[in-house]
């Protein structure tokens, strides 16, 4: 039975052998039922796609596998410490688990830490980096966009 | 010249049109320059996969576009307030702008709110809903992960 070490080292070496190709050192799988269900590394380098992180790409895999968007019951092992997107992705398919081997602040020399970013996420909209805009336009003569859509649920 | 409600406009006709086909109602549209160069809809009906949000979609296409991950220059307009996870895309992304449409407030009663995810990831790591463990193992007989990598690209 292989143990949470045991994925660790998986999801390290995916980020050892994604650098030797050129890559970002960054590697993930996930677990479900003590099975590895998908593996993938930081493919930002080969495909220019800044969503493209490791803890992404195996949530993407793992739910063509199980034909699922939910991932309730699934395990996270990411080599490094997930980002704000991925962490908050894993919350979006009901992942309840991560663990990670190197830390933000292993990273932070090097310029791999998202420690900054977290920092400014967490700050309410209105003080964040970005400029977050609310305009209420809505489309005349429409049902509304949202009860119409739920409406159509039942 | 179209202004920010245009491009609005045409971010919340994509929603309709994707609930519309049986899709969740949500549409974004990427701007540069004052040209759209990325439309997209959320995808996970489709394809069942959770990241398939429609600002993320919009990301992926306009790097692809663009050739690179890097998306400064660019504003992203999309139907409702993105969620967590869009948002960190955007930062990565080196977004500086985004408006949207609808609410979370508007989406709560139809179940299409991401308030209560925004307001967990707020939280320190310890106090959050997923298990989120430091495991800092290392593969032993190896140069460090990130200092090997940073020597690389030198």
């Amino acid at each position: 039975m292989e143990d949470s070490e045991d994925y660790l080292r998986k999801a390290i070496a995916l980020a050892y052998s994604n650098a030797e190709k050129g890559g970002r050192p960054f590697g993930a799988v996930i677990v479900r039922d003590g099975r590895v269900i998908a593996s993938a590394v930081n493919e930002i380098v080969e495909t220019g796609d800044p969503t493209s992180h490791a803890e992404l790409n195996a949530i993407r895999i793992a739910s063509r596998t199980l034909g699922s968007p939910d991932l309730a019951g699934c395990s996270v092992f990411a080599s490094g410490h997930p980002c704000p997107m991925c962490m908050a992705a894993m919350r979006l398919a009901g992942i309840k688990a991560v663990t990670y081997a190197y830390s933000n602040e292993d990273g932070a020399p090097h310029g791999l830490s998202t420690a900054a970013i977290y920092d400014d996420l967490a700050k309410p909209f209105a003080e964040q980096a970005m400029d977050i805009r609310h305009l209420p336009v809505r489309l005349a003569g429409k049902p509304d966009l949202y009860a119409g859509w739920r409406q159509q649920q039942h």
